[in-house]
Order: C-alpha cells, then structure tokens, then sequence
C-alpha cells in the first residue's frame, strides 16, 4: 500500500481510537461492587488494542453523511461487545495470556469471567440504547437489531469452531471454514460496524445488504491474515506464541488445506495429534505439523486466498461507496482493505 | 394460605406457562447450526419449569390493563435471559444437575455452555425487540431499557456472591446477604417481571418506583424459602439433593446466621472447612455443618425473616394495586405472595 495511505489509516486508527476511549471510560467508571465485578469490566477495554472495529463504524458512519459524533454510541459498543467475546473466548479456550497479560480467567478463575464477560454485554447494550438521545427512537431501534444480528452470527460462527474442534473434526473445506469466519469474525469485525454506520450516516436510506459482501471480503482477508502471523509473523511485533493456533488445534485455512493434501498415512497421524488435548500436544507434534505445512505449500495457498479475498474487498468498496463523495473518512474505509494485508 | 388461592395460582401458572411456552416454541425452532448450538439452546426451556417470571410479568400487565397477549413477547424474553443465567451459573458453579438431568457443562463441557448461554441472551434480547410492532417503538423501548437494567442488577448480584465464595467471606451481616439477593435474585424474579408488565399494561403511565420495594420483599422472601427447602425440603418433592447449599459453600442467610452466632472455635473451624475445594468437603463435614444449623436455631432464624419479608410484600401489594380494579390477574398476584411461603 502507497506510504501516504498507510499514514492515514494509522493516524484515523489513533484519532478515532482516543475518541472512542475516552467515550468509553464513562461507561466504564468506577462504581460498586468495584472489587468484584468492575474492576475487571475494565481491565480488557484498558489493556488498548487498534480499535480497528469502532473506527471503522465512526468512519463510514461520517463517509455517509454522519455528524460528528453520532455514532460515538454504537462505537463504544462495537469495542464493549468485542471485549466480551474476546472474555469469553479465552474462558472457552482455556487461554492464558490476551494482549501480554494474563488472560482474566487466568487472574480470577473461569467463573468471575464468565460473569464479566456478560457484565460486558450488558454494557454494550447500555451504549445502544443510549443512541436514542442523539438519533431518536427508530433509528436505535434499527441499530438495536442490527447489534441483536451480530451477536448472533457470532455466537453461531463460535458453536460452530467448538464444535469442530470438541468432535475433532478433520474432513472440512474451504467452504466450511469460509461460513465459519463469515459469522465467528466478519460480523462483528467488519459487516456490523459499516452497516451500522452506514444506517446511522444515511438515516437509514441506505441498502444494507451490500456491506454484507463487503465485510465478508474484507473480514476474512483480515481473519486468514491473522491467521497466518500466527504461523510467519515478526516474533516481536506479533506479540502472541508463534504457532499458538497449531497447539490450540484452531481449524484455520492452512490447517485446512493441509488435512486435505496429506497422505492418508500423515492425515491419519495428524488426526491423532488433534485428537489430544491441548496440553497433551508436544513440542515435537508442534514441530512436525508445521514442517508438514511447508511441506504441502499450505502458506503460500492460504496467502493466495488472503490477496483474492483482498482484491475482491477493493472491488466491492468501489460498488458500495460509489456515491459517496470523496473524504478522509472514505479513504480511511478504503485504506484499511489494503491495511489488512500490510500488517506485520 | 387458602386452598382457592392456592388453585387459582397453581390453575395461572398452569394456563400462562403454557401460553409462554407455545410462544417460545417459536424463538426456539431447530435451525443452523443445529448439533452445535441449537439443540442445546433449547435444552433447558424444554426441561420445564414453574414459569413464576413469565407468569408473573403477563398477569401485572393484564390486571394493570393490558390486551391478552401485550406482554407475550416480554414474558418470553424473562424466560429466555432466567435460562441463560441458569447456563452461566451452573458453568460457574461446575454443577453437575439441573431440574433432574445433567447440565448442559456436564453433558457438552463448559465452553459450549457458556457459549449457549450467550446464544440464550441474544434470543432474549430479540425477544424484546420484537415488541416494537405490538407496543409501539417508545413503549418498547422503555421496556429494552428495564430489560438491561435487570441484566446489569443480576450479574452485580453474581459477582458478590461468586466473589464471597472465592474469597471465603465469614464476616458477613444480614444486610449484605439482602443486598446481594436484591440484585441477584429479586431484579429478574419478580421486580423486572412486574415493572415491565406495569409498564406494558399503564402504556407507561404507573410510578415503577415501588415495585422495587415490593418485588425485593416478595423475591427475597421467595429466595430464603428456597434456600430453607435445600435444609429442610422433602427429598422427593424438592428434586435437587438435600444440604447441597453447604456443599458448595453458598452464603445463604442460614449459614451467615451461623457464621455469626458460633464459638471463635468453631468459627475457626467453619471457616477452614469452607475455604476448601467443593469436592473437599467431606459427608463428616457437612453433617458437623448441619449440626451447628439446628444447634444455633439458624433456621427458624431464616424462617422468621422470611415470614417477615412475605408479611411486608403483602403490605406493599396492597398499596402498588390499591388502584387496580379486582381480576383474576390481580389476585394470582397477591397469591404469589402467599404462594412463595407455601410451596415445599
């Protein structure tokens, strides 16, 4: 991507993320019972992360028309809702560490997490209905059901992973794995922050329904990246366990790839090794799984999908935000189809 | 209480329950992705309940003036979110049994219950969404916004009693245990359930105010009995094993009672006994437990309070319904009261 858009999104990425901390921090103030329950609301939401997810709403929702703040609501939302899953998530995974620090079922214990993680929802839920004030009562409403949507398609595209990995699931396609980011990442990550900016930018004029293939594009580019810096990334930048995912067992693309060009002899070993609880996979099965990666091109392929799906994101852009005039908040959009793939 | 009080609410219980689980039947309908997620969110609504929330909330609004079925979606939601609470707390209480039958941890572990329950707040959530084409966008509104409230009452309650566990809290008085119960139990019992149905049958009219005060008399009352039934329940009608309070260690007001009336000795050694693992707490050591119940009088204790909080509920329903007409709803209400007392 061009320096110049590289330096825009970085410099929106932090102008739209502190607007969005410090809205935050209101629903996230200090109160009774402190100790046990929110002090650790906020402990995640405190921790920092990009805010690619609330930036990205307040942009389109000012590509489309949006004054200055009016998304700042559903904003804090999107990163209240993230931080839920992102909670719940390492209670399910058994995680121990999230953004460098131990995970809050690892500091806590998995019960009081739980508890948090639907402490987090209730939040996020407050931060929607709050919108009333500044958009009125039917275009809340409508960004209420578009939030009720995106919670579901999550907590589906979440079944959905546990399931595979709880019946060690081996025989999935690309398309198994393309439904299961569609819902589990895209929705939260990119189709609900642009719709609902989108809705709230137009005053709900706008046709909903192309952001779905938008976001799809651009929330699995994102995802499969993701994926993939788990396996090649930069240790230090990277900032997580390289090859987490392989000892997780995770179903990722280039697992994917890799269950269905083995030799029936090495899917037959593979299958065993992810058969095992997490902590019963080895070092060496680490090792081993991953030299078969290399082995089979898995990289490369899941790269290949990663710049199609990309690609494919620019073009859908282009449809949906054909009538929007040019802007920062409009290149910023743009921009971070690029960015997804830049990432190190 | 008198016999008819007690057929008509058996008679209610019976006739609205099943009117709400017909309408649940709807958000429950099998669908994508089914084995993962759910047959399991449906799994706990269809083992059957009393229906007392759902019930409760549907007769307020009817004797506050309701039409037959204005309240129908808001029950349902009550159903939906006392589910996915029930979900999350047997993950968080690793328990083992629920209304007879393995919980849904026990039988899917508890990374895809706690999903479950997620999926169980999303299917409550659109539940009060749909109310908008029956109630009007403002009335619905209103009731999404006693909705969280409720969600946010119940998991502060959560987090203190969770948190008094971790911490093996012993130096707790009366007051804390009623506060704790107000938001943990009494919010989604019976003050939600009523605020809502008020709110649903007056189109927003009626004061809410003092259905906090009534709801907390009658739901903390309704709480202590359960909590009396677990010490003193017939085995065979009470369906949950006998004393299994102790065994987990539950801060009910029985053994607060206690904790304060013991010998330091005896303290010391209550203490060290509840600060073990569930599962090491010997049968000899619950049995000394029960013993230092009935020693110190703890039940009647919590019986009288009990009686007392059912006595202030009567007085309380009397002044929130002075102005409501007589009906059949009206009278399934204050026999509720009465009901919570009764039941064995």
């Amino acid at each position: 991507m061009r320096p110049e858009d590289s330096a825009l999104v970085a410099e929106m990425l932090d102008e739209y993320g502190n607007r969005v901390r410090v809205a935050m921090a209101e629903y996230l103030r200090p109160r009774e019972p402190r100790r046990y329950l929110y002090s650790l609301v906020s402990d995640y939401p405190q921790r920092g992360g990009r805010m690619l997810r609330p930036s990205l709403c307040l942009a389109t929702a000012r590509a489309f028309g949006a004054g200055e703040d009016d998304a700042l609501h559903t904003a804090v939302a999107i990163e209240m809702l993230h931080n839920a899953f992102l909670v719940h998530d390492d209670v399910e995974d058994e995680s121990d560490t999230r953004r460098g620090r131990p995970t809050l079922n690892a500091l806590h214990g998995s019960p009081t997490a739980v508890n948090v993680g639907d402490a987090l929802i209730s939040v996020g839920l407050k931060a929607l209905l709050d919108n009333v004030d500044r958009l009125g009562l039917a275009l809340a409403m409508r960004v209420l059901i578009e939030g009720e949507q995106m919670v579901r398609e999550t907590v589906e595209g979440q079944a959905i992973e546990l399931g595979w990995r709880r019946d060690n699931a081996i025989h999935l396609r690309e398309s198994d794995y393309l439904n299961m980011i569609l819902k589990k990442t895209c929705w939260y990550t990119t189709i609900f922050p642009m719709r609902a900016g989108a809705l709230i930018g137009s005053r709900g004029e706008v046709n909903l329904d192309r952001f779905i293939r938008f976001g799809f594009f651009a929330g699995a580019a994102f995802q499969i990246q993701d994926d993939l810096l788990n396996l090649i990334g930069d240790p230090i930048k990277y900032g997580k366990e390289l090859n987490g995912d392989i000892q997780e067992g995770k179903r990722t693309l280039v697992l994917i790839h890799l269950l269905e060009h083995v030799s029936p002899e090495e899917r037959f070993r593979l299958a065993e090794m992810l058969s095992r609880p997490r902590n019963d996979r080895s070092v060496d099965d680490v090792v081993w799984i991953r030299d078969r990666i290399d082995a089979y091109n898995s990289i490369p392929y899941a790269q290949r999908i990663a710049h199609g799906l990309a690609g494919a994101a620019q073009h859908a852009f282009e449809e949906v935000f054909r009538n929007v005039p040019d802007s920062r908040d409009r290149r910023f959009v743009q921009g971070i189809v690029r960015w997804v793939l830049a990432r190190t």
